[in-house]
């Protein structure tokens, strides 16, 4: 087994003050490995990178279509978003179509991400609700899903409809058996597989575009409306929303806790996964932005490229103080 | 050059989920590394763990005796502080007997960390202060001194007589040369030193008080006054004042930015430096916990050990779904 490589710096004056070692595996669309960093066979949680994987059954059951779910919401069941007034407003109302509120969630509550809104609840008292949660989407999924067969309120239980229908669709674009699963910072379960399973589920979606079986149609439509709506998929300022933004060509890119990250290429039929072996986030983004800007599809002179792979670090006076960047022997040419 | 090794493991399930590599150095009273995980010479930044270093000064060059400096606020001048009521109160009252302000002191602003007076101050339309920043106290110190020495505002400029002062200190009591510096998050110069060194300095603190030099008895009272004061070194919940809390022997434990912790154990003459490669702070303060638990200097039951040794992870509904432990090979028996 190789050992995670690094992928990540981060610099202070002259001094290497940091160093991120990790994963990185790139799939093309017949799940071959075409570039890899790392273990390609370490078995890692893609925690919620792999949202969009939890949402097939919510399309390919026929719930999406029966509720009339947006291309919005679509793209919101995908999201880990920044519970700001966007997300948290269409999210309210989706559960109001449904005849559900905040208590039917299970994912729990968290502050919002959302400064502005954060400050506004504090001033008011206001104690954060469950749909402030960044998975509040992909909950709200999880229920209407779980509505449409009718099925019982714990949604999140593994040995639930949902969550079995969840871990089936897993498996099958993962292309492999998981094996096992974690309970997520949402209660979800988590299905665990290995870098070269995700990157390959990623291909899946990527190339989903030019099959027509139930599964790669959903696989495609949600593809379409993570990249059609990228600021509910996380929000202002956040690395999937811009980077997605800042692409050449149609590009999906979402975060996971623990450091992982995913994208997915339509327009090459290729996946990719992250994976930070020490969980951290900057060299999730780093790293991601970095083969991205290899393969060609940022501009790594982007402005909110560079805030990503090679962002400067400031004080506390807004002094530049060092850097973060992907280390030189990173897809060495 | 050793690399790095395993210090910290976070799991989610059954499944290692992220793992932080890391060095240990363990120093005696003659400087001498008895104990040690990774490169004894990797070149580190101490960060804030070396807050007491920079305090030297501004007790032998007796600015703190003519200042009236009372062990608190020798205390509040090595500390990481919380910005809590109670930091904050004396850091205003100790600029106000210097006849000076918020706007003499160069750390820059931070909201306080202490949840209450946050929300407190957001209700109220506050914005942060300098003196909320964790480094205010050792910029009150700095104040101090450069008032004492007659010199110029400019405080945190790395040829002002206070930071020619602090690395004649660091380099005194690391015993090496250091290679560089870089700015901190509070703006003053922090010194690059090898982990050995560091290790060497607080060892150095650690047996202050059997020697009569000017150098070491101001060490010997920085160490007692962290020792006597651990909350106004940090505050309610932190790991630096829980940990030399618990601690059966007497013990001076500091953080420091980019997962960095060191300990002086006065009772043995013994100093340790923990640096987690990554930078990530749960890694440090699992690895100073777990080598002071395996010196017998900590109780591995005591629950403010527990909780930084080998916390139970909960997610957002308060459900268990992990746990962060130090690996098995560290410091195999």
């Amino acid at each position: 087994m190789t050992q995670p490589q690094p992928i990540c710096e981060a610099w202070r004056g002259a001094f290497l003050e940091s160093q991120h070692l990790g994963h990185i595996v790139v799939c093309d669309g017949s799940g071959q490995v075409v570039q890899a960093i790392g273990d390609p066979e370490a078995v890692i949680f893609p925690r919620s990178s792999c949202k969009m994987i939890q949402a097939l059954p919510l399309v390919t059951s026929g719930a999406a279509d029966a509720q009339g779910l947006s291309e919005t919401r679509l793209a919101l069941a995908c999201a880990s978003h920044s519970g700001a007034p966007l997300h948290v407003t269409e999210v309210n109302r989706w559960l109001a179509d449904l005849g559900l509120g905040d208590d039917d969630l299970r994912c729990g509550t968290e502050p919002s991400r959302d400064k502005a809104l954060r400050f506004e609840m504090i001033r008011d008292d206001q104690k954060p609700c469950q749909v402030h949660n960044n998975c509040s989407g992909k909950h709200a999924g999880f229920l209407t899903l779980s509505q449409y067969l009718g099925a019982g309120a714990d949604y999140v239980d593994p040995v639930h409809p949902v969550q079995l229908a969840c871990r089936d669709a897993f498996e099958e674009v993962t292309g492999m058996t998981s094996p096992g699963f974690g309970i997520d910072g949402c209660s979800a379960p988590n299905f665990a597989t290995s870098m070269h399973a995700l990157a390959r589920s990623m291909a899946f979606f990527a190339t989903a575009h030019s099959r027509n079986d139930p599964l790669s149609r959903a696989a495609a439509r949600l593809a379409a409306a993570m990249r059609a709506w990228p600021e509910h998929v996380a929000g202002k300022g956040r690395a999937c929303t811009l980077l997605m933004r800042a692409a050449k060509e149609p590009l999906v890119a979402k975060t996971g806790a623990e450091g992982v990250f995913i994208a997915i290429l339509p327009g090459r039929g290729m996946g990719i996964a992250v994976k930070a072996a020490d969980g951290a986030t900057r060299a999730a983004e780093c790293a991601i932005a970095a083969t991205l800007v290899q393969m060609g599809v940022l501009d790594a002179d982007h402005p909110d490229v560079t805030n990503f792979m090679t962002p400067t670090l400031l004080n506390r006076r807004g002094l530049e103080v060092g850097f973060v960047r992907p280390p030189h022997t990173l897809f060495p040419t």
